[in-house]
């Protein structure tokens, strides 16, 4: 008998007989002797539904009511699981954040927990109940409602395996795991059966979207057994995320292929090479609440430097406009340019730590389909390049052959 | 400067223009220097839609878990709401039932207020914010979410401005106050400035439904000031309900014709007349929760008597059965005849209590219309006569027009 965290997004209970699908596949469980905790999303298309509703009140919603709002999303979905597996004869109770107390930070709208009272999950899981959970949110110690901000259901899953010691979490969603690369791009690709901790952060970070990074974090944080798993699917044991390196048997250098098509990249040319530029430059955009991903300066020559970093998309434009009014004229910058057609691919294994040649590989094989690199960028495990992003599906489908990601086990 | 409470129904913040006009109504009292509570419904709609996929999961959805979904509407309502009065450049906050604390008992679907927590919403007022709390929802003292059943916005708004000691507890409605009779049926009926909470009681009871008559009961009790107006009409003072019957200058004899179309009658003839009798019949009938209004049994003769009583016409046919198949063969009463073409037309008024001839002037009334009278019931304050249904208009309007209510001032 194990006790199991599971998680089914907005998309598993999409509709009432996607609801009653998600009681049938938690009942299963139950019969074989699993005590089962399921923290749910709202049904998908109500949060965009309450969103809109509450920005034709006010363009940027009031962050306190705002979370009110939103939070009803999750309760109602928590009252209709709830019902179904009731109606399947099992015994089962819903729970709000708050009615758990998830405790959480006042940063309405993206709120972290601090602490989890399990003590009513707890009596209800010996008692024989299915606890059903609102994901995404939770309280204050004031009592306010807050919420953790879009896609935090992971989050509240992982930290609730981790309150209650359970077994495994277990994320529910429309993919049956990770896999090497998207198979849209190469059809190759393969279902990992297992990744590490830091990789699923590289992986979910560079765009393969599969779990919220911040959950991943959590369940590395407090060694939490995560699994994600297909809700369309009854067979398939998904992807385990594991948080020790050796836990792989045979370790593959490089696990997948990661790309990022949200990004843009700028540059600001013949900067003054002196301490403090960094700050500067990357201050007033940090203050205009614009994040940077990649950052890339090179070693100066005559006293001046370039400096590049990346930035999203949606992004692009004020933070360019930030850099060409504020920050060069203020620093004497010869020029400022910007390239929004770009894509950043990286190659992620906890594998290369041990292995020499990987980079050398990857600029190799790009090289000899003619792909410029224009950034580049890498950590422990994982190589990072900024191309044009008309050569993405290309150099995804090259790098996942190069690296034999289709015919490893 | 004065405390004041103000409800607000599902018609009055139907959508997102209605609820602008709520905030600026509640902004021109604020700016008059009050204090002022809201109490909320859900949004016109929006409880019916949530019932409705309730019982897709189940045909009779788990209590608890239906006060969990459909609590979730006035959430949203108060919600929105705040964000219309700070958009307005107000301070102004929301409050869930359990977030107030609105204790309640554990009775899911129809609980009752126990008691509730001013201290926050005192401390909000002494800040200068707006309070905006959910109608109709309270928790149990464990943290269980609670409903006080459909229409219970009143109570809710009727029992904070008995906690806080309010000078006024304002119901907005879709109707500028309580009317001599409806004005649908009888062009020249009249509101009333005032009424008294027995005479209120009685017209709620008999279908003028302004006011739920569970939160006229409770305003009764801790002699709450309510008045009835509209939310859509800026000028007009609505209908004041007063506890004290010379508040009222000139009493009326007749305050109003009130009258209810969804009943059906129900008689057992020749049922024997002894002790225990009225048990044997309606102890099954509220067995089957079927609600009975008027009773009515005559003398007896020959050890025999007939015993009538209505009910709303929905449980007609349940209770005619009940009465055939378990009652009658029971009792060895003779028959069991039933008419579900009904109406129940009542003349209430505290001032008929000193005044004879009320019910005498009735009866005449009526008969010099050739209309018949099945069943006559009295209390202090009203008489009602049960008839052919398709007489009712016309009695209302005689009626009306006999005890001179277009008359008064």
């Amino acid at each position: 008998m194990a006790l199991i965290v599971q998680k089914y997004g907005g998309t598993s209970v999409g509709n009432i007989e996607r609801i009653k699908s998600v009681a049938q596949r938690v009942a299963r469980f139950k019969a074989q002797g699993h005590q089962i905790v399921v923290v749910v999303s709202a049904m998908s298309g109500e949060t965009d539904r309450l969103i809109h509703l509450a920005k034709q009140i006010q363009a940027h919603p009031d962050p306190r009511e705002f979370d009110v709002m939103v939070s009803t999303g999750e309760q109602v979905s928590i009252a209709l699981l709830s019902m179904a597996l009731i109606d399947l004869g099992l015994k089962a109770r819903s729970y709000t954040g708050a009615q758990v107390r998830i405790l959480t930070d006042n940063a309405h709208n993206k709120a972290r927990i601090l602490n989890i009272d399990e003590t009513n999950m707890r009596n209800d899981l010996q008692a024989g109940y299915v606890v059903v959970v609102a994901g995404f949110q939770g309280v204050d110690e004031k009592g306010n409602i807050t919420t953790l901000g879009r896609g935090g259901s992971d989050t509240t899953g992982v930290a609730l395996a981790a309150a209650l010691n359970a077994d495994e979490c277990q994320i529910y969603t429309d993919v049956d795991g990770v896999y090497t690369t998207d198979p849209r791009i190469v059809p190759e690709a393969r279902r990992l059966k297992t990744i590490t901790f830091e990789e699923m952060l590289e992986m979910a970070s560079l765009g393969s979207k599969v779990l919220q990074i911040r959950s991943v974090g959590f369940a590395g944080k407090y060694k939490v057994k995560l699994r994600v798993l297909s809700s369309f699917e009854e067979a398939g044991e998904g992807t385990l995320i594991t948080f020790e390196e050796d836990e792989k048997m045979e370790q593959a250098i490089i696990s997948g292929i990661a790309f990022n098509r949200d990004e843009a990249k700028i540059t600001i040319l013949d900067v003054p090479d002196r301490p403090g530029i960094a700050y500067q430059i990357l201050g007033p955009i940090a203050e205009a609440n614009i994040d940077v991903d990649m950052i890339v300066q090179n070693v100066g020559h005559d006293g001046m430097t370039d400096f590049s970093f990346t930035v999203h998309r949606s992004d692009f434009a004020k933070a360019m406009g930030i850099l060409k009014k504020q920050v060069a004229p203020h620093i004497g910058a010869r020029e400022v340019t910007g390239d929004d057609k770009i894509t950043k691919v990286s190659a992620v294994g906890v594998g290369m730590r041990s292995h020499a040649g990987i980079a050398s590989k990857m600029f190799r094989t790009l090289a000899e389909e003619g792909i410029n690199i224009q950034m580049i960028s890498t950590s422990e495990i994982k190589i990072s390049v900024v191309i044009d992003e008309k050569y993405m599906e290309l150099a995804v489908r090259v790098l996942h052959k190069a690296f034999e990601l289709d015919h490893q086990v």
